[in-house]
């Protein structure tokens, strides 16, 4: 098991890879002030008062009178800084060659090159940032449509944390109480009424469900909402990718059959990142090429949150009936089905009325002209489930691990309820509330390990 | 004639483009600190002293309530600042997301966004930095070498630009002198000795004609030195090439004729670019290709300013001699010419002992092994004259515009010195001394034009 030592003086370009105007590297740890003003010409750091820019050479003392560069030193006295430590930010001229060298030239007064994360695993260290907020730093960093954004900001500002704090506070306060009781278990009082336990157990059990079930919701802002173009070959599928993508993404062609591949691509609209993967046409052929794709087809359905059926005018009911089944067989329980008819300024004379037979939400377009194309987009928000309000965003959990965590809290408070309606003994079931605790505070990090710490900061850049 | 607004408050992003850890927004202009305070929530950014750094939140006025970031916001007041005018550098957590919408939240309070090298051309505007210096700060970001690196930033630092002030100084305390002369020309004084007058304007044309000779070792440290390999099919060039970039650059086989294309790559040694130019060998041959290459490795000579020539040690005297007058035809006028004998530890009975006839800086290696390659690197450092200590750095002309700009400056001095020696009338002289000063002021931009800014600062990144 590979861990850092808090011990050393950290450094690292925190500013994207590249050349620019400027670049930024910072340092953080107890003797960053002093591992600055080694290399720094000007007023001395250490004289800097907090939070504090001053304009000085960068010179290497091995190389007196060779500037490497003229920049910015920016100084944070710990604990008001980022990492809770001493800070200095430098900020300079964005070549690859200064960068390189500073970095190197820090490394050579004393400091150490920053592991991933490891400016934020400090700010967790010393208590700046609760682990789900640390956590949600790389978020905010990877975050890539406006929800997704909205959400990483919020967890990121601790509203999320709050909401779990709050629900660890209720549970401690009851298993006080129970405990208490157990402490004076030889008098047989009951400190707190088994009724009033049960309501507060319920009521906590379905806020914890509530946040558990939201990771669907979460996963979807967080990473796009997957949604699969399905149809029979050649009802227009790939035209209809390029048409919500705005590109030429697919190969497009009048012979049935053109896509066999799984192609897929992102677009925000209105703020939510949506996954369009479109699939080969489903229909049975003796190519085996193309079966492969099929399959590949039914895995889609299988996955997506959403599925975009495309039909034509012309589809035989019987026909429609069973295509229609054979999707909703592959779809997954809480996957939505928006029905489309495509080619409609094209087809001459439908065989089919399709609204007679499937009333509701059928929506008619042209994927080609793009006609109609935005009560499509506007039924995609619809059935996404991802419209929310700022101020739901506590709410929302969009982590694997939170989600985990919620997971097991739900199973060991299910058990306290359990053990409440069937009269358990009042160590049992404080057993059981010290389980759910436990659960919630690994999300916070008042409970954790060194192995956890590692893989969750291991995903992070470097310089955050 | 596009040019810019002064006026406009400008924003950009300054850091690479990418996703990092921070990026920096940097918002400069009049009303720099009342625009950032319209999205700032913590320590009004008015209040705050210059050269100050403030944790708070960016929210767009239009949307209370949602945090776009928790930032840091460094306020510096003109014009102890980059630009001379009010700064606000906001420091953001580096999503694509945050960085495209803080651009535009700036914009729609009130800033434009800036244009290429904008607040480099505003500090130059506002006098922070002279032009030769505004125009190093774009040398210094793209600098890739250590030497290229050492003279942009000390042009950056001026001492360049020193130089230059301290002819111009020197040029118009003559020229003062000369047109006091002509104010009492009625009188037939002379203020200035005409043998004193002489002396000076050889010394400062001499110091003029040494700068703009600097020009070529300043291009060859700036972009790299260029670096031709020639000789005859199958002695190894392309077997050299790789051995001297630690790379399979280029295609390597037995059969003599496998390069065809010239294949240019580059590589520091010892703090300076070189860029090598593996060539076609060169033989007369009916494969008309192959002719083209060689047209092209004869041009490759023309351009080089060290030609590495291979041999075998079974080459012939009288061939030797007739394809060293081939090579050194080609040749630019100051470019050097290394012989190199490769293949030492493979071939077996040398019919040629090639000392005897060339005895000085032939070099032995093996290029296939590595033997010797040293002694040919030395070589070439030796060759490329681009060995400078610090202290010269403020005698290299790097910018094309600079050496022209000297060029004009040493025709009319010389046509000053023609002028005291053939006796001509002060007011003929004192007209060329003026040219000479004009020249040297157009360096550090005492006099300019908007085109000529346009046409500097274009070439700038943006956010710079």
């Amino acid at each position: 098991m590979f861990s850092f030592d808090d011990s050393d003086t950290i450094c690292a370009i925190s500013t994207p890879s590249g050349v620019g105007g400027i670049a930024v590297v910072r340092v953080s740890g107890s003797e960053a002030i002093t591992i600055a003003d080694k290399i720094w010409h000007g007023k001395p750091l250490h004289e800097a008062r907090t939070h504090s820019a001053h304009l000085g050479d960068i010179i290497d003392p091995d190389i007196p009178g060779e500037t490497l560069d003229t920049a910015v030193a920016t100084v944070f006295h710990g604990p008001k800084s980022f990492t809770g430590e001493n800070v200095v930010e430098l900020s300079v001229h964005g070549s690859r060659w200064i960068q390189r060298e500073l970095v190197n030239l820090l490394v050579r007064q004393g400091c150490r090159m920053a592991g991933p994360g490891e400016f934020s695993q400090r700010a967790f260290a010393n208590g700046r940032l609760d682990l789900a907020q640390a956590e949600a730093v790389a978020d905010v960093i990877a975050a890539s449509s406006r929800s997704a954004h909205r959400l990483a900001v919020s967890q990121m500002r601790g509203d999320f944390s709050r909401n779990i704090s709050d629900l660890r506070d209720k549970l401690i306060e009851i298993a006080s109480l129970l405990e208490l009781e157990l402490d004076f278990s030889e008098e047989d009082v009951e400190f707190a009424s088994r009724q009033h336990l049960h309501e507060l157990a319920l009521s906590l059990s379905n806020r914890i469900g509530k946040l558990a079930d939201s990771f669907s919701t979460g996963s979807a802002i967080k990473d796009g909402v997957p949604v699969a173009i399905v149809g029979e070959p050649n009802v227009g599928k790939s035209t209809l990718l390029n048409t919500l993508l705005h590109d030429n993404r697919a190969i497009v062609s009048d012979i049935p059959g053109t896509t066999r591949d799984t192609i897929e691509d992102s677009i925000e609209i209105d703020g939510v990142l949506y996954r369009f993967i479109d699939t080969a046409g489903i229909r049975k052929t003796d190519d085996c090429i193309e079966n492969l794709g099929i399959e590949r087809s039914y895995a889609a359905i299988r996955k997506a949150r959403i599925i975009i059926w495309l039909v034509t005018p012309d589809c035989q009911p019987t026909h429609y009936h069973a295509l229609r089944e054979e999707i909703k067989r592959h779809m997954s329980e809480d996957a939505s089905l928006i029905t489309v008819v495509n080619k409609i300024d094209t087809a001459i004379s439908p065989t089919l009325n399709l609204e007679t037979i499937y009333c509701d939400g059928i929506i008619k377009i042209s994927a080609s002209s793009g006609n109609n194309i935005e009560t499509l987009t506007a039924a995609l928000q619809h059935h996404s489930g991802t419209t929310l309000e700022t101020e739901d965003c506590d709410m929302i959990v969009t982590n694997a691990r939170h989600y985990e965590a919620l997971f097991h809290a739900q199973e060991s408070i299910k058990r306290v309820i359990t053990g409440i309606e069937t009269n358990l003994s009042g160590d049992f079931i404080a057993q059981d509330l010290r389980e759910t605790i436990h659960h919630l505070s690994s999300i916070t990090g008042e409970i954790t390990t060194t192995d956890l710490l590692t893989s969750i900061f291991k995903n992070f850049c470097v310089g955050k």
